[in-house]
């Protein structure tokens, strides 16, 4: 199993577990919040789910453009059905990635200002998503989630 | 730069940020939970401190034991100096990691019922601190803390 192989199946262990935690959220608490400048439950998996995407795409492109596709969910339906979107186009973008991609510049001046090889910005990807999953579970469970999974799945 | 201090490096970038956070809260919050069963500021703290040097404690000796060292903390003030005392002790057993420990086997089936290398339970235990401070970023806003660090520390 090559490095990339071996991060797509490490994101991969987390990303399944955001999806069913998101299925474990009641239909009524899109909007939730635990504190008042907090992202609802809805911006907080959109947010994980674009900034995903984006770092991934930026390190396949070699590097990073300014501006960010910030998608918006009314709904609970709504946040699962684009997350799946993200989920599948941010694996296959990940799967196109070669071993070349982990270890060349990626230029991240425009949005970072400062530039660094490829498993950087993926490590960053998934450190970001794991962090904030983890504040999703606090969520999911403030929200009266009954049941919520493993924070990672193997 | 091999791949154990790249790791130590990559925990460093997060262990720093938990202290800082933990300084962050309110004095009065020690107890604070979002909910009912959760763990509270304290257990959480010390949970995230003791869980990390178990694992890599347990990598650097190629087994898990069963038990788990679970220090209390009464007051954030404890709560701070227990985990500057683990901070440093973790640290330690880390940077005596050879390259060795982390592609030889380590014995986990007392403890988690499988075998790995010990990079891959390094990983976890990574992934476990991100996971859990990302957690108690919600508990320090919701306990009045005004300004928190950014996730990582590069």
């Amino acid at each position: 199993m090559n490095d990339v192989q071996q991060f797509v199946q490490h994101w991969w262990s987390h990303r399944q577990v955001l999806s069913e935690l998101l299925q474990a959220i009641p239909e009524d608490k899109a909007d939730f919040r635990p504190w008042e400048k907090a992202m609802s439950v809805t911006e907080l998996a959109m947010h994980i789910a674009s900034s995903a995407y984006k770092f991934v795409d930026s390190v396949a492109n070699g590097r990073f453009e300014p501006g960010w596709d910030r998608p918006q969910a009314e709904t609970l339906a709504d946040a699962r059905r684009i997350l799946d979107e993200y989920t599948t186009k941010t694996r296959a973008r990940l799967e196109s990635l070669t071993p070349a991609n982990l270890t060349d510049i990626v230029d991240g001046q425009a949005v970072f200002g400062f530039s660094a090889p490829g498993s950087v910005f993926l490590a960053s990807a998934l450190d970001h998503e794991i962090h904030h999953k983890g504040q999703l579970f606090v969520y999911a469970r403030m929200a009266g989630a009954e049941s919520v999974p493993f924070f990672s799945k193997r």
